[in-house]
């Protein structure tokens, strides 16, 4: 069987540049990548990954391991951007996608993130990255929360996206959801609003918990008292949104801190049927920034998570963490990403 | 090392039920399951797929090719149904996304779907699928259109989704088009509508002349005469949609059926500006039921892409294809998933 070797001679150019060409990198010219690409097709070449596994202690792969690749909305452009960035550094990705939310709804009737049927479908995802030679796991949780699921004495680097690992015992990337929510009531404060009602995700969720640290941070900071009676709890959902609105407005709330914009939007349909125009006689702010969110009238205003940003700094620490073993000590508190306010339509 | 075998012997029970805890299939009770699992962690067993693919003829492997995963709205969930119909059929996946959308967009000023830039990345993701000894390929297109792009004398067999393969080389799996557009104007006729206008995607695109079939279609059947006067077309984005309208509308057009929901959502923008009020004044039917189409002001009535049966689809015909050498031979032309309408309050 002809090699890449063989090839590189016939086309006289590198085997590093071969490779290169086989590995969909593009820096070289147009020419010699359809020259060799030619060659390639008319020797029949096959690379044998399997082989080149064996072989080699580097294998340039990254696995990534999502709980959900598309029930949770921030799943699939976290992982695009990892692998866009992987691409670009050179290394290919395996994604392993456990689909979580299908068999958590199954078994546990919408009751989502129960851990010990968690631990059935890690222990197996793990192992196969292993398997698989990957240099190393970036593990994708489907929401925010504290993950004890990598099996014990796991030998390859692993990093959390979105949710972190218990005791800091791995590198983690998650947003910031304290200081993301600090900034969105300073901004409301800042327009003059000062009874501000929250609608929160359910109450033991860590994102709810995080958001309302920062909601209260900024009150304290602004001289503004807590008050327990404008906080309501809804499940994430668009009608649980437009329930609590109900109850604030009753409470004569007229500025509604939404944590999600499927919320926000059910806060929507509240104020419509009272005949409250959304912007003008209430203020409304999600959090997301969601597709969706354009598309409500008035536009929404609210705060964008930056996914491919977190999906980057997942990669970057990974890949340090390949390359540098010195890197592997360094601290392990997890990485925030901050937020970013979009201004639109819905706040007065 | 130990083997499978070994820790069968140990957890009293057979070498494929051990295979099948360490592959994630459920199928034996828990008390077996955790027993096994346990007995893995303390003797540190590790499967080797590198050996076990140089032993194996047949990897239960799919590899899924994606021009793009996350900026197509279609990719995500499809990839999503063929990972899960795999899983549950005992194949693993493998997936490679090409990221094409950043490639067309740096290299062709935001012009998708340029086939020479793809196939310099197919031909390393096809090679790719056969060096990690994939049994078959599912290669799952952005946007629907005739696609030539796997290299000749490509030996695993490969299925298409959401595009078709030239000439009918391989077996593929697409939307209806053309019969679930008809759908939608049989209805909208059935609803007393007869000066229907249209706003289309790009004219050149498959899925705009497709449905243009269907509307054709309908009309003739319904002896209504086609007046290209109200066929405008738009980018598949909102603000095309809205400048498609605003002629449409003053041409006297008060039913619009729009090739997507973006492209609707523009439409009701123009009718807000005009005091028109969308089900009341104005009908407006969209295509692809997004997300956004529950969010709009009045919910927008619309047709679903059945993305989940086409991965499914898609699954099923790859596995037949691996299993039984006959069923490669049989008919190649593509399966088409109807959509399926879903009437909300957009319609008068």
């Amino acid at each position: 069987m002809i090699t890449v070797k063989e090839i590189a001679k016939m086309c006289d150019v590198s085997p590093s540049t071969v490779s290169n060409i086989l590995n969909g990198k593009t820096n070289m010219t147009e020419e010699t990548r359809n020259r060799v690409l030619k060659v390639v097709q008319e020797t029949g070449y096959k690379p044998n990954y399997y082989a080149q596994g064996m072989r080699r202690t580097n294998n340039k792969t990254i696995c990534i391991i999502t709980e959900e690749l598309c029930q949770s909305f921030s799943t699939p452009a976290i992982v695009e951007s990892i692998m866009a960035h992987a691409e670009s550094s050179g290394y290919r990705t395996f994604l392993i996608n456990m689909s979580m939310y299908e068999k958590w709804k199954k078994a546990y009737n919408g009751e989502l993130g129960n851990e010990h049927l968690l631990e059935e479908n890690t222990a197996p995802a793990f192992l196969e990255a292993e398997a698989v030679r990957a240099d190393g796991v970036i593990y994708v949780a489907a929401h925010g929360r504290i993950l004890d699921c990598v099996p014990n004495d796991y030998d390859i680097p692993v990093v959390f996206g979105y949710g972190m690992s218990k005791d800091n015992i791995y590198k983690s990337v998650v947003i910031d959801d304290s200081n993301s929510s600090e900034e969105i009531i300073d901004y409301l404060i800042s327009r003059g609003h000062k009874k501000i009602g929250v609608i929160g995700g359910k109450p033991d969720n860590f994102h709810t918990m995080w958001r309302m640290e920062g909601y209260k941070d900024s009150l304290k900071k602004n001289n503004i008292k807590f008050d327990k009676n404008i906080i309501e709890y809804g499940d994430w959902e668009r009608a649980s949104g437009e329930k609590a609105a109900e109850k604030l407005i009753a409470k004569g709330v007229k500025t509604i801190f939404c944590m999600n914009d499927l919320m926000a939007a059910g806060a929507y349909d509240c104020a419509r049927k009272k005949d409250l125009i959304v912007g003008k006689d209430i203020s409304i702010f999600g959090f997301d920034n969601r597709e969706i969110s354009e598309y409500l009238y008035p536009t929404l205003s609210t705060s964008e998570i930056m996914l491919e940003k977190i999906g980057i700094k997942c990669c970057e620490l990974i890949i340090e963490e390949i390359e540098n073993e010195d890197f592997r000590n360094t601290k392990k508190e997890p990485y925030r990403i901050m937020c970013e306010i979009t201004h639109r339509d819905s706040v007065v």
